[in-house]
């Protein structure tokens, strides 16, 4: 390279190397406005355009990774994105963001990482690809998926347990007192993942309590990501119902929100009339009326997580098995499932 | 180039190289998971690595743009990112998307487009980046602003008329027989631009209708991007005052449903105790109790128009001078600002 270089950059505006180069990257809150300004200047005055692109081509990197989502719109993967540009950027990393609206096909491709060479690595969050799928990658570009292990194959998995959190949720439903609990989010053609797995935890606290599960109480969800206007019509349905739930447990905190105003318009509110709990924690169910029961995962721990196991298989000339990684999680309880005294079941 | 080329893949899998391409590209829905996977095995026999990053070298063009915004977790920026997405593949880009926090060093930063020199042209939503800072761009990268005129310079504005949708919806409450119509989103330091085109489309309204302006009614709202949390503690401000407003209208949905929230613990309820309006169209006040009335931007549109204004930026060899570019929105009347006949004003 013949051009003015960094050094040249950082003698001129009379600052370090480093200081030009966090000026570069955008760096919060490390350089004042002014010597912000003064290093522009200089890249100006000698017209010093930073070469990463020879560089990239030269080392083979370009410390580039990707985060793939669903739909950011849906609060839940927003507060994941946001996490992972944190921990992304904290690790040296440009985080690409994109969606898939869920799509198989878009999610494979996603998992190739082959829509941009420039990717190093993919962090993704996948709604249906099935193991089947994930099987017919061909290139080994290091890849960490957000969800539970349904894969085999050389890629990690960060999450928490679904089903133990699951189960968690329901028990703490049966203990507020309620036996007649309906569940939101039910999948079965095709089930997603997430669903299958938060069913089973559910299945489970009411085999614990000597509860029946009934299949008009779990009616099935259409489509992925999960969406509002899904929980609403399936709050419809169960409210329609003769025998009524005094319960409903939804499987993403949107569902809830969508069953919240359903139960509305049949001017039934939680928690006189039914005990309502949520999941994801979603700073959207600190607002509602009433707060939501949730599982909130610890997203500053999932994409610390995620972006170092990234890091670990990008920087491994050895291949890694497959390693399950755990992140933090709690049971918050809100407003919407605590049995006030005075109240009476719905039915 | 010596190894096999996109040629070779498409012969060997036995399709078109337009489809190899969007293979590649992961574009959705054109290309069935059989032969998606015809193409990867091709690839991998072949040992075919597309060399975007020598491409990029040798035409100078990387086909890389950045959206920066605030905040992800705030669902209007979601829902611009979202649309951005799609509007920047439509148009054959790939986006990065990056946060800002609304930190002027980091937005100075981004309108630089200087943190990662792949980039072509940055779209950035600015929250605090006031003329002065603009001033000190050095880089002639192409930027297009989401947000009113406030600067000069070779840049492109992607904005409805704040002024003029304020004012409309201030007129609608208006018109709804309120009287006594409190703010919640007022800035005054710093000021951002949105704060004032509201404030000042609402103070016209207000005069064009012969009502008062009471500086009690406007309180000041910290922080930015405008959250929840304000909205909430605004309204329990406004709602512990003597003379209650009759409505409250919020910059935005986020602080509107931090109102409502708040006026839930004060016991008091939208529209029979007092009308409730945001701005933003956010699908989440579509879904709250009562659903809200609103400011709703096209955000398709939005994009769009962004997406073009700076890909004609990328292309041209000529300067082109500032352009105010106007998106459609409309007025979205919900629930919240319908006075119903039987309600009595809340003072």
């Amino acid at each position: 390279m013949d051009g003015p270089t960094l050094h040249d950059v950082a003698a001129r505006s009379g600052v370090s190397i480093k200081t030009v180069s966090n000026v570069l990257r955008g760096t919060k809150g490390k350089v004042s406005a002014a010597t912000a300004a003064r290093v522009y200047a200089a890249i100006e005055e000698l017209n010093y355009r930073p070469n990463l692109s020879a560089r990239r081509l030269r080392t083979g990197r370009s410390d580039v990774i990707a985060l793939v989502v669903p739909d950011l719109r849906n609060p839940y993967f927003a507060e994941v994105a946001t996490a992972m540009i944190g921990a992304a950027r904290q690790a040296g990393y440009t985080l690409l963001i994109d969606e898939t609206g869920g799509d198989p096909d878009v999610e494979l491709s996603a998992a190739e990482g082959l829509y941009d060479p420039l990717i190093e690595g993919v962090i993704m969050s996948p709604l249906t690809l099935d193991q089947r799928q994930l099987g017919r990658r061909s290139r080994s570009i290091p890849l960490v998926l957000l969800g539970e292990r349904d894969y085999s194959g050389p890629c990690d998995h960060v999450m928490f347990d679904n089903i133990e959190a699951s189960y968690q949720i329901t028990g703490h439903l049966v203990e507020q007192g309620y036996s007649r609990i309906a569940v939101i989010g039910r999948q079965d053609d095709p089930p997603h993942a997430t669903a299958v797995k938060r069913l089973k935890g559910y299945h489970k606290a009411l085999r614990a309590a000597g509860l029946r599960s009934h299949r008009a109480l779990a009616p099935v969800v259409p489509g992925a990501p999960y969406s509002k206007t899904a929980g609403a019509q399936a709050a419809h349905q169960l409210l329609r119902q003769e025998e009524r739930p005094d319960a409903i447990y939804c499987f993403a905190d949107v569902l809830a929100i969508g069953a919240l105003r359903a139960a509305h318009e049949h001017g039934l509110h939680a928690p006189a009339d039914f005990g309502l709990a949520g999941f994801d924690g979603v700073e959207e169910g600190r607002f509602t009326i009433p707060t939501l029961t949730t599982i909130a995962p610890d997203f500053a721990d999932m994409a610390a997580l995620a972006v170092s196991a990234l890091a670990e298989r990008i920087r491994s000339t050895a291949g890694i098995e497959h390693r399950d990684i755990r992140c933090r999680y709690e049971l918050v309880i809100g407003e919407s499932s605590r049995r006030s005294p005075a109240s009476a079941p719905a039915s």
